[in-house]
């Protein structure tokens, strides 16, 4: 499947999380032959659990995998240090990312890895983010640890 | 708080896992005056949820928090480069681990990056957890993602 087809179920996943009131990421796991796994937001706002970043959120929606060789994690936005650690140690094969304009994290560390980085640099994206933290940047230094 | 104090409430947290027919590893979040804020274990097996480590279990009990400077993530063992990676993150300032000996996670790469690190090769939680794998080495394959 291509990149930019998978970027959008992650862009609808970040719109809805905006639509909640959350902070607007979102993210998706792709198998290996495409097919989706799971997909998911940010859930700060919403659920007041810390621990439900978009990546983190479409990993766990896609249940217990045996192995994630093949797959692809899709974000809109570059992966902080704990997503960047979820795709090292699970051996995720590819990470899409939307923008890395707004927050750049660990992608250059999992490229060192050999994890197959995808960086789109989509205007959209980086609006919706852009435009967040500045409307909200307490809620955003407080989900990335600032 | 002592650290073998705080080590206490993650082998009881490992403990109840294993009850449960889990992995037994377990994790407690304190805060800078040695309040509990957060414990919880591995949740694999229990909620078919492979998001939930220890570490993250007890992050996600923890609820908001605007800063986690000063705060201690104790965990019965070396923390996989997922939850070393939400270490770094949030920056926790300090990891209390039980043992190293069956799984040697990224807590040198936190030391190199400023996070405290108290290793305490206790041999309750080496052999609960040497034992674990022996006896269920699939499981623990796939919640390392090996």
């Amino acid at each position: 499947m291509d990149a930019h087809r998978m970027l959008a179920t992650a862009v609808d996943e970040a719109r809805a999380g905006l639509a909640e009131g959350g902070i607007p990421i979102g993210a998706a796991l792709y198998g290996p032959g495409g097919e989706l796994l799971g997909r998911g937001h940010n859930r700060r706002v919403q659920d007041g659990d810390p621990s439900l970043h978009a990546e983190t959120a479409a990993f766990r929606a896609a249940g217990r995998q045996r192995t994630y060789k093949g797959t692809t994690m899709v974000t809109t936005l570059s992966p902080c240090w704990y997503c960047s650690g979820l795709v090292r140690q699970f051996g995720i094969s590819r990470v899409v990312i939307g923008e890395a304009r707004t927050f750049h994290g660990g992608h250059d560390w999992l490229a060192e890895h050999g994890v197959e980085i995808v960086l789109l640099d989509d205007p959209e994206c980086a609006a919706m983010m852009a435009d967040f933290i500045e409307k909200h940047p307490d809620l955003w230094n407080e989900d990335i640890g600032a």
